[in-house]
C-alpha cells in the first residue's frame, strides 16, 4: 500500500490522479504541488489532494511515489532536482511522448524512475474539472529503464490498476513509435486536412461550407491545443517524421495507381482498408464486427426524443454499443443511429422503434465492405 | 407538377428517390427499372414505385423526368441509348462525380440533361432500405451544362427542394474539384492512415489494438464499399490527383519544420487549423462555436441508462446539438457526451445530472484551441 503519494502540477491530469487515488487505491496522504496558486486552490476544493504547495522539497520530501504531471517542457529541470529530494521514492511521469523524459532521467534517479502515460481524452482543463473515473479502462503505458527496480515497476502497476486503467509496460522508445502511428499520425492529419480546405476556394466556393459527415469525422481533433501538441510533435519529431515518411511513399504508390487509371490497384488498396478497419472494429467492441448492426432511426428535432427511444430498447434490455445523432436542422430533425450487437437485438430494436412509430432500419455495420 | 417519373436503377438512392417523390413531391406516377428482379421487387413491396420492368424504353417513354440512378459505370451506355426513348423528359442522375457523366451526354440530350448529387449517408444498400427522409437537409448538387435550358433547371430545382434537400447549382468541374477537397482526399487519407497502422508492427505491437478515439474517427470511413469508390476516385483521378500533390506538397512543409525543430511554424500551422475547424463547426451547427459546450456524463454500461439522463435533459427543454457514447467495458461503463448550445443551458444540464446522481462536466468546446 502506497502511504505517500505526491503529485507535481495540479491540472486536469494531476487532479484526477489525485481524486483516483484518494478515492481508488487507498492512498494514505496525497500531496500537491504546484507554482499556481488558483491550481492549488482548485484541487483542494475538488478534493483532489489533502494539502497543497508551492514547494517542491516539502511536498516530495516523505513521498512513496512522486506523480509528475507539469508541463513535459519542465520535466528536466524538476527530474535534476528530485533525486536528493525525495531519496526514497518512485518517479513516474505522465507526459505524451517518452524517449525525451527517459534520458532526462538523471543516474541517482534511474533505479527508482518509471515513465508513464495514460491515454485518455482531455477535452477539459484544470484541477476543477478533475474526475476519478478519467482514467477509467484505460491503457497506461509503463515505460521501465533498464536499471529500474522490479519491485517499484510491480507496486506501480498496481497503483495504476487501482485507479481504473489498464497498466501496459513497454519500451519508451516503441511507445513513441507506437503513437507516432495511432495518436500523432492522425492529428498532423486532421491539421492538414482542414488547412487545405479551410484555405482553398474553388471557383468561389469555401469547402468547409460544403463538409459532409466524413470530412467532420476526420477533423474533429484539428486545431487542438497547440501549447501541448507543438511539444508532442517536437518531442516525437524522429518517430513522427518517419511515419509521415511513410505516409508520402504510401501516397505516392496511390497517386501513380490514380494517374494510371489502375482500378485493381485501388480495389486491392481499398479491400486492405476494409480489412484493418473490421479489425480495428473487433478491438474497439470486444464484438466480431460480423455481429455489430447499425439502426438508423430518423427523429424530429426536438427536446425528450431521445427518452421514448432509449426508455422502448431499455426496457427491452437492448444494450446500444454506440450511439451518434447526425443533426440536420430545427425544421428537419435527424437521424440517430445506433449501434448493437447481434442481428436478434438489431430486429427487436427495429420493430419497437416502429411500434413507437419511427421509421427504423438496421443494417450490418460491414455491409458495405463487402 | 411532374406527372410522370422514371427511375432507372432501383437501389437504396433509386428507391428513397421514388419513396420521397411519391410522398412529397406530388408526382403522379413513378416507374422503376432494373435489370434485377429482386431489386424491382424490393422497391414494389417497399412502396417506392408504381411499377416496376426491365425494360428501359417502356419505362421511360413518357416520363417528364428520367432519374438515373445506376452505378456510374453504366451510365455512357444509358445516357447514349435515352435520347431517343424519351423525347421530352428532363434528364438527371445521382453520380458522385459529374464531369465524366456531362461528357458522355449525347448531343441529342444536350438541352434536357442536368448532373445530380445529392450529399447523404449511405450506410445501407439496396431498394429494401429505402426511406423518404434520405434527402432531408442533405446538399444536392445540380450540374446543368451550358445549353441546359433553363425552364427544366427550375423545374427540377423545385423537385429536389420539394424532396426536402437543398438543391445548389454549380458547375460539373468545380463539383468534383470541390467534392475531390470535402470527400475524396478524406476517404483517401483514412484509406492510408488505417492501411499503415494495420500493416505496421512495432515491436512487436499492433498499433490497431492500441488506438484511441482520434483514430477512431479518422477511419470510420475506411475501406468503405470498393466497388463504389473505386468508379469515384478514378471518375475525379484529376482532381484528386491534385488535392493529393497539395497534400504530399503541405506535408513536405511540415516534415522540413519537424526535422529543424522549428516549433514557430508548427504553432502557426496548428493555430491555422484551429481557425478553420471553428469555421467548420459554426457552419455545422448553424451556431457560433462559441456558443457550443460539451458535457460529459460518465455511465454505467447497461440497459434504460439514457432514458434517465435524455428525460431530465428534455423535461429541462434542454436541446441536444449532438450526443456520443464512448464506450469503454461492460464493467466500467462508459462516457456520454452530450453538445448543447448556450452556456446556461449546459450549466442547467451539468445541475439536473449531478442531482440523478451523474458526475457531470461541461466545458465549452473550443476550450483547448485557446
Amino acid at each position: 500500500v502506497i502511504q505517500r503519494l505526491a503529485i507535481v502540477g495540479l491540472g486536469l491530469m494531476g487532479g484526477s490522479l489525485g481524486l483516483a487515488a484518494r478515492e481508488r487505491a487507498n492512498v494514505q496522504r496525497v500531496v500537491g504541488c504546484d507554482p499556481d496558486e488558483g491550481a492549488r486552490a482548485a484541487a483542494l476544493t475538488r478534493g483532489c489532494v489533502d494539502e497543497a504547495g508551492d514547494d517542491l522539497a516539502a511536498a516530495v520530501a516523505d513521498a512513496d511515489v512522486v506523480a509528475l504531471c507539469a508541463p513535459v517542457s519542465e520535466l528536466p529541470v524538476v527530474l535534476a532536482e528530485l533525486a536528493g529530494l525525495a531519496p526514497q521514492a518512485t518517479v513516474t511521469d505522465i507526459g505524451s511522448t517518452k524517449t525525451g523524459v527517459v534520458a532526462a532521467v538523471p543516474a541517482g534517479l534511474r533505479a527508482r524512475f518509471i515513465g508513464g502515460h495514460p491515454i485518455c481524452g482531455m477535452e477539459t482543463r484544470g484541477a476543477q474539472n478533475a474526475r476519478a473515473e478519467l482514467f477509467d479502462g484505460a491503457t497506461w503505458y509503463l515505460t521501465p529503464l533498464a536499471d529500474t527496480e522490479p519491485a517499484r515497476l510491480r507496486d506501480l502497476h498496481r497503483l495504476v490498476a487501482a485507479l481504473g486503467a489498464t497498466p501496459v509496460a513497454i519500451d519508451a522508445g516503441v511507445h513513441d513509435r507506437l503513437l507516432a502511428v495511432t495518436s500523432h499520425l492522425p492529428h498532423a492529419l486532421a491539421n492538414l486536412l482542414v488547412v487545405q480546405a479551410g484555405e482553398a476556394r474553388i471557383d468561389g466556393h469555401d469547402p468547409l461550407t460544403a463538409i459532409g459527415g466524413s470530412f467532420r469525422d476526420m477533423t474533429r481533433v484539428a486545431g487542438a491545443n497547440p501549447r501541448i501538441w507543438v511539444d508532442i510533435f517536437l518531442d516525437n519529431r524522429e518517430a513522427l517524421a518517419s511515419v509521415l515518411r511513410e505516409h508520402q511513399r504510401a501516397l505516392g504508390e496511390v497517386l501513380t495507381a490514380l494517374e494510371a487509371g489502375d482500378a485493381g490497384y485501388l480495389a486491392r488498396w481499398i479491400g486492405q482498408a476494409s480489412g484493418h478497419h473490421r479489425r480495428a472494429l473487433a478491438a474497439q467492441f470486444d464484438q466480431r464486427p460480423e455481429e455489430l448492426y447499425r439502426v438508423q432511426v430518423h427523429v424530429p428535432d426536438r427536446p425528450g426524443v431521445f427518452a421514448g427511444i432509449t426508455q422502448a430498447l431499455g426496457a427491452a434490455r437492448i444494450n446500444i454499443e454506440d450511439f451518434e445523432l447526425h443533426h440536420f436542422t430545427p425544421e428537419r430533425g435527424g437521424t440517430i443511429e445506433l449501434l448493437v450487437a447481434g442481428s436478434e437485438e438489431a430486429q427487436r430494436a427495429v420493430e419497437l422503434l416502429d411500434a413507437q412509430g419511427y421509421g427504423a432500419l438496421a443494417a450490418p455495420v460491414l455491409a458495405d465492405d463487402a
